[in-house]
């Protein structure tokens, strides 16, 4: 990776489209471009202010490859920080592999992985959360998540570390001048508000921790199991949970996407289903397997929805003892695990059969029921927002910092360490000297999350992640 | 189709990429966007030059959409002709999604597809076998399908046909002029004159109906049999004619597409080379059903391509008469279609085996030959050269005008119909009322190819064909 080349990718998703858009960075870009563009207007890009758009053609030599938009950035203004030039030309991958080989001919070579965002890291447009969340955000596939990745991108996360950071690094600095006067045995940091700092540094980072939980999940998907004997209607509660989010999609010609089976957006949060066969007991080995299946499952999943047939009541397969027993063999294994009772089709019900189920839910004991009727749709809607429920979201509606990054979490629970490395050290007495070096570690760690700390393997394994062109 | 609305759609292809874009067009494109975007620099949109780029964010209410570069053109100055606004933002599918949803409430609605350039031709941006030429664009796959559809975009193929249709519109005026003053047997326009000019209008006819042949061919990749027993090579050969292009497009991560089987790029033409059994009778009845399938597969090729190993030669399985009689079966059935024998795998012969080969290939009559080894290479070029020559790639080496479309095609014949039936009016001394509605006649034909002549069915069927955001 030379940072002085300049490089050229296609920034918008390969195929065919309308437009597509290839991205050249560098102190040449723009140079480049003009040897390789004619203006319609016959104008010189190297004239040109920067964020200015200009009609003209691609030219390899006396060929016309495309008749493009052509937009102009000046360094430091720019997404890299260095002179930058888009190219709109037309959507076919032919002009954009020739638009593209024409500048490579020219002198430019290929981005690599996350390059352009590299620069604007290494020219200091991003810090290095900041950085890491333009990916997050491109991969963001619901509200949350991409709630969670535009705070961080807008630099929300990067300013919570670097205030505390700073006032840390306001103490070590007393410190490590109380050091240098050692023997006169004088006192710059005061110790009262350096244990209330670190009190407070601890109680964030414990806050940013814990936000790892629903970060994570957030980012990934929150996992369900639905545990259910066949035939109770598994693919039609799914269907109608699914229904009304892709009508909104099925809206929007172009950007549909393929749904990845039982994974869905409900209320902004992405939710995971996970079929699993049923748990009841019968003398057939094979199905015995299944349960065991059905188990480990279940300890994937962060909640379980125990889905039954409004017909097995109806039919009296099951009553409240054998479902209590049901119940009872889910939450002996996981104690803490929500579990919904769910009752399908209850559209075959009459009033006084719903009555009595009621009943009879009401009184099975570790459990929440709810009712429904895929069919009709009744029901639906409550259990949706009965599943938000169980995401800790709380953080998210009131805007707090959330850590999503795996990253971010190892270097906080690092730096939580040598903080209270820090305190027990102070609280012991120990000498100025090692305090020093655990305030440095702690500091560290800071440095780690937005950037201020890198190293080469750090930055490669980040920008590896991103796309070609970004 | 309501020409007033203020459309939205997704430019880019769909799915995650480094960037996406959004365009908007119709008068209300900037004010609309103006009424969610904010500027870091707290610029009013509707108070930017055209052409000019601007960052900013798309805020739903106080939720922030997306960090956005947004591209402001004023009308009549941009594609449409209208206002448009072309907004560049993350490339996530969400956020895609989430921001089209947001134009639409604003009361934008979705672009049919192709809506764009179809305003572009009503504001008179374009003609319409220009706007045409935009789909061929985004489409074309090779050098040849590119450089035609680039000519045809920048109105190559219009100048011609608008040249021809102003000389005769300018006779039938004078025809029509000398109707009015009938009863005075004036004659306005010179006889000879415009007899010399329906010459002329039926060379260029012929040459531009003509060129369909090549433009069709180029346009949908010249269909080339390879005829040949099984293990001779068939698989080989291909990849050592896609290698090279192959290695080209691999440089170029991020633009590379899976190569559709068998279809290929030589030259800057498209082949589509079509696999077949071999044509060696058997008594075995299936095997002559592959026969009789080959030869079918013969009559839609262009080219056939015989396929034999230097094997056969070396095991004396074929000699001049056997290879004469597999010949003349295909030459029988198709006399005029260009017949190469290939002998595959010359890397196993000494020189002296390869000296009595060719002289054996030298005296069978009615067909080319052409030595090669997919193994080494050997002869490949020369095979590619020869390929290439079997296309009558003249007119494009020369820059002329090349017909690739159906509906060009189909008005070209209708107005050389008609403008037989002037000539032989003509000659045959008709009335000039006559003779004026069937130039009336010729010149609607030429109105059909550029859009002077228009109708709603027309348009709809020519811009379906189009993607969504363009």
């Amino acid at each position: 990776m030379n940072s002085m080349d300049t490089i050229v990718a296609l920034a918008t998703p390969s195929g065919a489209g309308a437009i597509a858009v290839i991205r050249v960075s560098g102190k040449d870009a723009i140079t480049l471009a003009n040897s390789v563009f004619t203006s319609i207007h016959g104008k010189d890009l190297t004239q040109q202010k920067s964020h200015t758009i200009h009609l003209g053609h691609i030219m390899d030599g006396k060929k016309t490859l495309d008749e493009v938009l052509l937009s102009v950035f000046k360094g430091p203004n720019s997404y890299t920080g260095e002179n930058v030039i888009e190219i709109s030309c037309h959507g076919s991958p032919y002009i954009q592999q020739q638009i593209i080989q024409l500048f490579l001919r020219k002198g430019c070579r290929m981005a690599d992985a996350g390059e352009f965002t590299l620069r604007a890291f290494l020219n200091g447009k991003l810090d290095l959360s900041q950085a890491e969340a333009v990916a997050d955000l491109i991969s963001s596939e619901n509200e949350a998540s991409h709630q969670i990745a535009m705070q961080q991108m807008r630099g929300g996360f990067s300013n919570e570390i670097k205030m505390l950071r700073d006032e840390l690094l306001n103490f070590a600095s007393l410190i490590e001048l109380e050091l240098d006067f050692a023997e006169e045995d004088v006192e710059f940091a005061d110790r009262s508000q350096f244990k209330a700092l670190l009190n407070r540094i601890q109680e964030v980072l414990k806050r940013l921790i814990d936000s790892f939980a629903v970060g994570n999940v957030i980012k990934n998907g929150i996992p369900v199991a639905i545990v259910g004997e066949p035939n109770v209607g598994k693919s039609t509660l799914l269907n109608s949970l699914l229904n009304e989010e892709r009508a909104i999609v099925s809206d929007i010609a172009g950007t549909t996407r393929d749904a990845i089976e039982d994974e869905m957006n409900i209320g902004g949060i992405g939710f995971r289903f996970i079929d699993t066969a049923g748990i009841r007991e019968t003398k057939d080995v094979v199905e015995n397997i299944g349960i065991k299946k059905t188990f480990e499952k279940i300890t994937q999943a962060q909640v379980v929805l125990f889905l039954h047939s409004a017909e097995e009541f109806k039919k009296s397969e099951i009553d409240l003892k054998s479902l209590q027993t049901e119940v009872g063999k889910i939450a002996t294994k996981h104690p803490d695990k929500p579990l919904v009772i769910l009752v399908n089709k209850i559209d075959i019900l009459s009033e006084k059969e719903r009555e009595s189920l009621k009943q009879l839910l009401t009184n099975v004991d570790g459990t929440t029921f709810q009712m429904i009727s895929a069919k009709t749709g009744e029901g639906v809607e409550a259990l949706k927002n009965q599943l938000l429920h169980f995401v800790n979201t709380g953080a998210l509606r009131n805007n707090e910092t959330i850590v999503t990054n795996t990253r971010h979490y190892d270097a906080l629970l690092k730096a939580l360490e040598e903080v209270q490395k820090v305190q027990f050290g102070l609280e012991n007495g120990i000498s100025g000297d090692l305090l020093a070096i655990d305030i440095r570690q702690a500091l560290y760690h800071f440095g780690e999350i937005t950037g201020e700390i890198t190293s080469d393997d750090l930055l490669g394994n980040i920008f590896a992640n991103f796309c070609i062109g970004k």
